[in-house]
Order: C-alpha cells, then structure tokens, then sequence
C-alpha cells in the first residue's frame, strides 16, 4: 500500500470537503432545474439509494413510487400507479445520478419543486425536494389522498413563498449560509440528520423576513410559515443538499480512500469512493434497531431506506449523536450511547471538522471523511440515526432508531481499491 | 427545628412553583399596566434588586438612570440627568416591588413598554421590559445617544408590532405558553440565563405567523422581527417574567425557608423568603468572575447586578449549565465545570424539576427550589451565570460569567427564620 499518496490524496479529499460553502440559492421544479431528469423522458422518478428496478423496490419506495403516479396525474389510484410501474414505463433513476438526494423512499418527481444549493467555493450546485413532515408521507411509502393533497398544496402555496423569499435572500444576501446553520444547530441539541429542531428554528429566523418582503399573499405566507413550524424535520432535506454539493467537490481525487456517497434504497446498501470513479459498491441493506411509534412492532420495520445517509458521510448526523442528547427521545438509548458512537467514529474518518464542533466533547471537530480503509482494517462501521419507514406499501412512518451500516459495501470498495491502486 | 412542618411547606411552595403556568397574555406601556407605578409620582423609576437610594448606586446603575432621564425627555444630557437623581425629584423603587423584573440595571422607566405575563394556575402576573441587545445598552449603564434612539424605536416600532401579534396570539390560542419554550429551549443548549438562543428562536417561530397577520405595516413587521433575530437575549426577559410570576405563586407559604426572589442593584445582593413575608435579607454583591470583551480589565467589572437571578431561584440559569455545554464560549470554563455546577445545586435545593430536565443527566429534573437551611447547613451557595457590565457609568457590558452569591443574604435570612418559627 502506497501509503504516503493514500495519505496525501485523503488529505486532499477531506480538504476540499471542508472547505466547501453550501448555499441555499434558489428553488426551481425538478424537471426544469434538475440536470439531466428530463432527458429521463416524461415519465420519470428519481429515488434514493444506488439503481434499483420495480422488481426488487421494497414496500416503502413502492409506496412512494405508487404516490407520486397520482401526483403526477400518471394514474387515478394505488393499483393503476402499480400497473404503470411495473409496464417498465417509467424510468427511475437514483437521485444521486443528477447531483440530487432525498431522504427516506427519497422518490423526487417531476413537478415536485426542490430547493437549489450551490457549493460557492467549488461552483457545483445540488438538489433536493422538500421536507413533508412525518407520518403518513410519500417518502414513507403512504399514498392516501392526504399525501398527494399536502403535495399539491406545498407545490401551489408553500414553494411559490419559500422560492421568493430565497430569490430575495440570494439578492439581498447572497442566499442562506447553510453550513452556518449546521455549525450553530450542532450547539443547539441537533445532530442534523433525526434532529433539525434547531435548524429548522434557525432556517425559519433567517428566511422568514425575505419571504415577508418577497409576499403579497399574506394568507399563503402564515399558512408557510406555519407548515415549516410544525415540522422540526423541514431542515433536514436543505441539510442533506449541503452535505450532497459538499461531498460531489471531493469526490474524483484520485488515490482517495474517502467515502462520498452513502445511502440506501430499502433493498440494497451502496457507496462510492472519491477514488474510485462512478463504480457503486453494494450489499443488502440494514435492519435498523427502531424506537417504534405507537401501533407498530420490530415486524413491520422495513430495510434501511434513504438518501439522508448522506449526514454521516458529511461527518454529522450518527457521527454528531453527542451533539444531540435529547434525540434518545424519538431514536431510544441513553444520551452516554449516543455520545460513544460519535467517539466510536474517529477510529474510522480521515480527520476532524474544522466547523461543526461537539461542544460535549470540549468542542473537538466532528469524525469526518468516512475511510474504506479504516473500515475495513477495524470492522467498524458508520452508525446512523434514522427514520424507519412500514415495510408495506402505504403504510407510512413507523419510528426511528439507530442503524450501523453493513461492512460488504465497504470491504468490496476496499477491494477494488486494492486492485485499481496496487495492483498496477 | 420543627422538621415536618419544614417539609410539608416547602413541598408546598416546590409544587405551587412547580405547578405555575405562566404565558405572554399581551403588553403595554408601563406607565399603564405595571401595578403601582403611576402612584410613584410622574418621574418614578423602577429598578433591579432590592432598595437603594442614587447615593449608593453603582455606576451602571447610575448610567442606566441616567439613559432612562433622557429617553423619557426629562434631562438633555447627562450631566442634567445625574443632576436631576441627585436631587431627590425621581422616586427610585425596585422592580420586585411591582410584580415586576429587569435584567441588569433592570431600570424600568415610564413610557417603556413591557410584556405581561400571567401565570394561568394562580391568575397572578408579571411585567417585564424588552430586551435591547448586548454591548452598548441601557441595562448595561450605557446612556450615548444610540440608546437612547435605539429605545424611542422600540417604542415606535418594535413595541406595536409584537403587542399586536400578541394579542392575535391571545385571541387565537390564549397567548403564548413560555414554560413550553423553556423546556424545549432546555433540550436545545439554553440554561436561559445567558444562553437564550434557542428561546429566542422558538419565540420567534410562536409569535412571527401572529405577527404577520396582525400587522399591516410591512417595514416595521420585518424590522422588527430582524431586531429580534440579531438578538440571541430576547427571549430573556420574557424567560424572567415567567419565573417571576411563578415563583410569587409560591411566595407567602408559612414555614417554607424557599427563596422566592434572588436579585442584585450592582451593590448590594438580596433575597426573598416565602415564609419570611416581604422582609428582604442583603449584604454586599458578589464579584462576577468573567470572560472580558477584547478591550476590558478585570478592575473594570461592577458588583453582581440584576433581577435576572430570578432565572436560578426558578431553577434554570446556573442550575441548568449542563444543558449548555456551548455557554462556555461566552462566560468561560469547560463544558465539565459547567455540568458540576449544575449537580452541586442538587444539594441546596428542595426538589427536582418536572418539566425542566436536563438531557446531560439523562433527562433528571433540573434542581429547583434554593432551601436557605440547606444553603446555611451547607455553605453552598447558588452558582449563577451572568452578563457583567463597566463599573463607570456609560461605558456598557464588558463580558458575561460565573458568580456564586454571597452567603451573608442567606444566613441573616436563616437566622429570621429561626427566630420567626423556633422562638415563639
């Protein structure tokens, strides 16, 4: 192993990653704004997770699938949008493939509108949808008239205020300092990824005078404001476009160990390596260990599902849980098992974080820059904090809880690392 | 000592305490609503800690006054202001005397408008004024003409915003529940003394949609909620009415030794005693220990002042540091010293909180209830965090920090006590 470029290239990658500036820039729809889903043709869905076909979707990105068919007015109920997904009409791709992520089923339609970040020190910009709340949500797998009706209202009432009120930050401010956010919600109680309390808090503080200046429709603009405020998770998906447009700018560093995406489809487990080109490298997805809400038993959990691993890879969210003590709440545990995971992850991440600090810890930088190598060498594996979505089509949220990442994805990258970087 | 009895009236007092239910029911001038105050005369000012006269008055207590003279036109500068205290003509009255509270100087002065508060168990309330901000401020004993301005736009601007979202808020869901946002705050790294950016926050997100809808004065609206947003302290006072409305629900039990007020006038320190009537008990205040503003001497800090003590004798403040662990960067130590203060409250204290935990301590009620047997007993005294302001009058904040309360308060309390329920 050559290590002093191994070292070198990781030091590189990880650099880059925190130096990244992630902004909240604009918003816009996805089939006009999001690179490359038109080109998918008409009838196009990204989803969370490496690629997957209908065939091996799991219940809960059935649901979603199944949901946005309605949405989009492809079909008039649950049994039609089955019928139309199986037809191989629709092309899915992995939301990852267009610099875009989603949490949970992660299901990003057409129409839906989404928020647009650019990363203002390496110029590259990334996409996510918004934030619906929990329950019985499309990236749940739910696809009652309640879901599609709160997805129509955030296209026609919520997206036309929030996409204003950021066009008047952009103007005004040169849009919301997202990674600003993040550093101040991590001495506030959140880990960012189950926790967006505070950000959601701080992300309201900073937007909502740009969106009354932006407004001449007082009732759209309270009804807004109003939606985001009963949603601690609203920041989350914005969050996760940051880590996204953070983590594309070190990705390619050529000889690097360092892991740039991570995320599940609720069938399979994949990452890719900033080293290691465009390759996914997967295995089964996890069974997450779930504080389940009430009505529901460790039966219904589906596979670990979702983009919003993405967190982890950013060096937050599991890797930040002793940022969070109160989370045990909604994930279970004790806050003293919260705090060993995050310690747990140095011994698998290239470096420390220069801007998101653990003030438990006396403020030392969150573990950051996930490497293969490490992985492999300790079998330690990242922890998440995450959602847990009812593994049957439309049943929607059944809790939260912790999940550690399966190893095979990690140690067939390390292999290819191997044979691309050694045996040459 | 007649220990049944001591017990079952402190339990008392805890759970009157405890079952406090105070909300921001509205505001108004304090000329207008604060009880008592018009009686004083037409130039009467209240102020933070027990009694003192001008001659013995701090400086910046003293420069707080002497802002207060000029922003209610009663002097041009401030030589015609120190002239005019000197002279006997302004009534000079506690705020603890009008069921009412100020941070710092706490000078209240006529035209300011306050928040009331009412504590919806007992029916009492509680009157507070704004907060200005940090650094150069009235509260702080600065008197420059940027108060001053700074104070007749509060009047103007921020005062009929927030009064009319307000009473929106009353009118739609009966006002807004402080105690909710201090609990919330608490899981959220406020201890709501010198740490309110989480209150803050969730103020705002409670009160901003009111606001809105109450207002038709776009500029002002958005002004205003900027104002709020650059000001991590303005939930403080609110937080302060709250403990006072509560804590004089308990004030007046027979044979509790609770303390029901804890405050300082930048000389002297002084305490109330439930059991103990409307008797204050001093001595001389403490000597802040502080993390200094760049530019600041430790020979320029005042004497402890202020009647935001209140927030500990409730039970929050220094008795919830371990919920803080990011205060650190502002009053100093490491987030360990915080914790131990935080447990070492266990031992002067009567009870343990039911809706204000602490997630640190596995989510263990915060100490509440400060016992003046067990502070004598003990010689533990209450350890609270503070702002610390110049000791010249004009000159404004100089840092925040930690400061233990002087025993003598306590022990000359303890020995009214005694003689009160022991010598009969």
């Amino acid at each position: 192993m050559p290590n002093i470029d191994l070292e070198a290239a990781n030091r590189e990658a990880l650099e880059k990653l925190l130096n990244a500036a992630p902004t909240l820039i604009g918003m816009g729809v996805a089939r006009e704004v999001v690179p490359g889903m038109k080109e998918l043709g008409e009838k196009a869905l990204l989803h969370a997770g490496p690629p997957i076909t209908w065939e091996r979707m799991s219940g809960p990105m059935r649901g979603a699938v199944m949901a946005a068919c309605m949405y989009e007015g492809w079909a008039a109920d649950s049994d039609e949008a089955a019928k139309l997904a199986e037809s191989g009409e629709i092309a899915f791709d992995p939301c990852h493939h267009h610099h875009a992520v989603g949490p949970m089923a992660g299901v990003t339609s057409p129409s839906m509108p989404v928020f647009i970040l650019e990363n203002k020190t390496h110029g590259n910009r990334s996409y996510v949808n918004m934030n619906e709340g929990l329950g019985q949500v499309l990236r749940m797998g739910a696809f009652s008239p309640e879901v599609t009706d709160r997805l129509r209202w955030m296209e026609k009432t919520l997206y036309p205020t929030l996409r204003d009120g950021i066009a008047k930050a952009l103007q005004d401010c040169g849009g919301i300092d997202v990674k600003n956010i993040i550093a101040q919600g991590l001495h506030m109680g959140d880990e960012m990824h189950n926790r967006n309390k505070a950000g959601t808090s701080l992300f309201l503080r900073a937007i909502v005078p740009y969106m009354i200046e932006a407004s001449s429709d007082t009732a759209a603009l309270v009804e807004s404001i109003r939606f985001i405020d009963k949603n601690d998770h609203f920041f989350l998906n914005i969050a996760m476009a940051a880590a996204k447009c953070s983590l594309e700018a070190a990705h390619g560093v050529e000889g690097s160990s360092m892991v740039t995406v991570m995320c599940r489809n609720g069938t399979d487990f994949g990452i890719k390596v900033s080293g290691l080109g465009d390759e996914w490298f997967t295995c089964e997805a996890a069974l997450p260990d779930v504080l389940l809400f009430p009505g529901f038993t460790k039966d219904d959990v589906n596979r670990d599902i979702g983009d919003s691993a993405i967190m982890e890879t950013y060096g937050i969210g599991g890797f930040a849980l002793a940022a969070a003590p109160a989370i045990v709440q909604f994930v279970g545990g004790t806050p003293a098992d919260a705090a060993n995971f995050s310690l747990e992850m140095y011994e698998i991440s290239i470096g420390e974080n220069n801007i998101f600090t653990l003030p438990a810890f006396n403020f030392r930088g969150t573990a950051t820059g996930i490497d293969i190598i490490k992985v492999a060498e300790t079998g330690v594996t990242p922890i998440l904090d995450t959602g847990a979505a009812h593994k049957t089509a439309g049943k929607g949220q059944v809790g939260a809880g912790i999940v550690r990442m399966p190893i095979e994805a990690f140690l067939n990258a390390a292999e290819a690392f191997v044979e691309k970087y050694l045996d040459e």
